[in-house]
């Protein structure tokens, strides 16, 4: 059994995180903390969860964190990079599924995040968690950079086509739209439902956090820089990311073909039938993300649908993959739910 | 392992079936029929069961029921009436999901749904499966009648009341409130996403079919004839059932106590701490009723506030439920995992 | 020309002001305060009120209050006591949107919302905003206490029935659904999307401020001390209340004609035709409460559903009537405008 | 005043002419029909405009159509050009909501809309109802083709890009996102609650109707073949329409200035600040068209935001608005109100 601690586990990432290992057959969650809700029973804050756990959060200070064999991560940026250190010298390793250690250039994460960073040097040790394009490090990383959402569904809709050359590297748009839970369990004006329902939104036009990871993710398979467009979208829904991509092809390619070869292995990407569209709630609650990829009028930009549970795939679920991988279990164990639908 | 069939596999029911019992770890789903869909794979009907099952709808005469354990039938009313008897003379057990053998008046049941029933000698046989109520029976079953999904809801927040005599029998009132997806998965104007979004409204006033089997249920706990008010309402979410129960007291009585004693040993009931005001998403895609009970102002009126997913402990989860009864599996096997939340 | 003056304009039912008023044939709004966001465009706050007006919001210390004929507060509870004197004594007429001068008992206004009242005596003053009931007694108020939206709804629900004398005064139970505009434009994590969207939960079972307003304004039209049960819910759509009502009857009558003669000359009380359930919707954006009236069985219970926008009718659109009633305007103006509907 | 009709008037468009029209100062409602719903009251099927009218449904055939100045045809694509020659030859002014006129080249109509066109000889005689392109031939048009709602974001977001020539013409995007009321109100699984809630996926990515109006659109006020990528997303939501657009700036431009410019005039485009992300709730239940635009990361890309509520600016506003043109009336009679929000 690999036992394994939560590190703020209030947000939505936490619970999340909660419903995962709670049931995984080879994880024993030992401790949650929260330094606001130290003392409140896990249960009595997510009634969703009376009957499986009988864990209350507890004061950080007090976590037997350094016992774990992995500490998850879910608090705000900024909170992982000043505790990870400890945790790692003590032989835990370490997943954030916040931002801290996602963006290798120290300069571009501080001028995004507008903090200094706490231990650059952890950030050269980082694996990024996306394992379509880094399972063979993550199996012997000790800290993990679980990815943002939406990165998540843009990197891996632009992969086979960027991977194979196959497209202009400037001039890349992603059109992604987003859940409401996206934004977090923070009591915010424009969140709440009476803003958020019945509307439709971009947001973050001029510059989204997401954008340089992108960035950093996209210029990695393309072994140069690429700056793509990002303009990111609140739906009125929970949950799910559907992120649609734009890109010239430069050469010709059976699309389909091409993403289905490339993610043949992968046990949570899913390439639909040609002719495809992908609905967010196909994948609610699952960890798996689907694509459809289209060729409009038979013309030279492609059309690439790819959507998550920003949650799941998005965060915790992943994050439950990343451990998986770390741990030499089965990468599906804990994992193998299918989606909520209706 | 127990073999199972789903007979009328396309609508929520169905789905929800497919979802709990593909992977419930002691039942090999064998065959799964539509009339109308006979040919399609499942998973392209619903593609968020891609990659959990190959199965593909079959025409009701070629399936192989009769080599099945047990008979979901997920179908119309009126439809498992004229299919059961085969089945169960080939020494298949049945669960009827729709209404076919809940009502034990024919003549009742026939005025409610306007129907001559085809075989009101298996009513007599078939045990209501409200293992709340009638668990020894049930693990002796052959043919269940799976309640609705109101009914759930009402009787279960009414028992304690009820079997403890605590209550005057004119008068109850249940005010209930569901998701669409009760309504099923039929092109209907009403239940258009532009009908029913950002709208709340009450229906079946005059009568709905629902309550002759919630008065029948409660008759039964007080072994007198109960005639209560039953008001549905429709909510603008798709999942889940509220039910307000009002009653006045008859004697003194500790509410809390007495709900928590009736459903201590209970595994998919949960009656939340005092003062408690459960939320329908607690439930959302878990097998579990939550129940609080108030006492307004310290009077002599019970209010009873029971939630459950309309679509699991109100359908297909209490059907697996019964399933694991009648075949002496432990009765939460492939019933664990927590609510979706958010 | 009125001119009129809204004070604490930046919550929902500021901006639902600002969109009556703004487009009523016989105000002129001067001005519109708000201590946070003074020097604030009001089109900017609220885009949908771009081309509509050019207000800004003023500082509360300097708005010319004092020289409108009628101010509007739009403010949270507290705040109109404080302020109200000078500017009746200045000749303004005051309409208060929040709870100060509905409860005539202090005590038991004191006890509810937990604060010792500014002015007592101007309670006494202060006409309750329902025209229904006391449309000849505002037309000479200076102070009007505007109800709050579950009082409205659940008062004209009743009014007929307990002015006829028929029903039985204990035990009446008002079972009350509002959209989550009704919490207001604070941000709180529990009317976050993520949390109240796809749920539905009551709420404030064990008391809840509207009930003594609920219960104030059932006695006085008994004639005696009412004490109803009052059980409100959060459903999930930004508008509208739906109050389902349940009353013993204590004598014969034809419930239809009844509502229908007592709401004969009424403008803004709609009674259905018999057999009918009024949808949320149907009032959306539009100053009416819709009301239908069932006999469930025959029997000797009586329910009532009646429908209002809590923004409307349940707040901005009353007080727009109730200023119509007190200048002698046409109590119609400016609030014909149908429901918006989808 | 203005003597209307309208023919079809049981779906979305319809009740919305309903709602614009019984209010509009000018304008006198005749008669409205349908054939299927001939004798029930409008207000029966919209009890949002019970008390507004009086008026029931017609049989087509009984309707006195050729009587009025102005008939809006609110039906399906197929319909208006069987029925407007008639009318037309009457003196009768006839404003197509459908698809029938939309599109000059008839070949192109016949292929996306499978039918036989009726009149092509009409085609050529009526004017695309967008005001902010015909305006003047509108003043003297007797048969409209109002365009789409999917159109009408698009093209006036695109419209002072191609003007002045700013934009490649080669690989202009369209991502557009709708409320579920732009499908209609027919019974339909897809766009059931349950079906397109808390869900979001894009369709007709191979291709979609308003395709060709959007690229004939564009090549107008391009004076050149423009074939963009045009991507529909079905959104959570009622009402609103949501375009980002994606554009190559081929020479140096103030997108800021450019688009005030353009619109400075008009009374339904509102160009946002700089900076500004336009909700769709903005402009919900108004006749209006929000735009802002971006220019991220000072790149060569352009990304207009456009948003319109799909049922006024994109349907039956923009149709009353084209009658006020036609018939010499203030362009913004009976389109004044502000949106609706929350």
């Amino acid at each position: 059994m690999v036992t394994a601690g939560i590190v703020g586990g209030t947000g939505y990432t936490g619970v999340e995180l909660l419903r995962l290992l709670l049931r995984h057959p080879d994880v024993k969650l030992e401790t949650i903390t929260s330094r606001g809700d130290a003392g409140t029973a896990v249960a009595d804050m997510f009634p969703s969860l009376r009957g499986a756990t009988k864990l209350a959060f507890v004061d950080p200070a007090r976590a037997p964190l350094d016992r774990c064999d992995v500490a998850f991560f879910a608090t705000p940026n900024g909170i992982c990079m000043q505790q990870a250190r400890p945790l790692l010298d003590a032989g835990v390793r370490v997943i954030d599924l916040a931002a801290d250690f996602r963006i290798r250039d120290i300069t571009t994460w501080e001028t995004w995040y507008k903090m200094k960073h706490a231990c650059p040097d952890l950030v050269a040790d980082a694996v990024y968690g996306l394992p379509e394009m880094y399972r063979a490090r993550l199996r012997t990383s000790r800290l993990v950079a679980n990815p943002g959402c939406y990165p998540t569904a843009v990197q891996l809709g632009f992969l086979p086509l960027i991977e194979a050359g196959a497209v202009e590297l400037d001039g890349l748009i992603a059109d992604a739209k987003s859940g409401v839970s996206g934004a977090g369990r923070k009591a915010e004006v424009h969140t709440l439902f009476s803003e958020a329902a019945d509307n439709f939104k971009a947001y973050g036009v001029p510059g989204h956090r997401h954008l340089p990871e992108i960035a950093q993710g996209l210029s990695a398979m393309a072994g140069r820089d690429v700056s793509p467009i990002f303009v990111p979208h609140l739906t009125p829904m929970i949950r799910g990311i559907h992120a649609t991509l734009y890109a010239r092809l430069s050469k010709g390619v059976d699309l389909q073909a091409l993403y289905e070869q490339r993610f043949a292995g992968e046990p949570f990407v899913d390439v639909l039938p040609a002719g495809s569209h992908p609905d967010t709630r196909s994948v609610r609650g699952a960890n798996v993300c689907r694509i459809a990829v289209h060729r409009p009028q038979g013309g030279n930009i492609a059309v690439v649908l790819s959507v998550i549970d920003n949650l799941v795939k998005g965060a915790a679920g992943q994050a439950v993959q990343n451990m998986n991988i770390m741990f030499d279990l089965p990468e599906t164990a804990g994992l193998e739910t299918a989606a909520l639908l209706p």
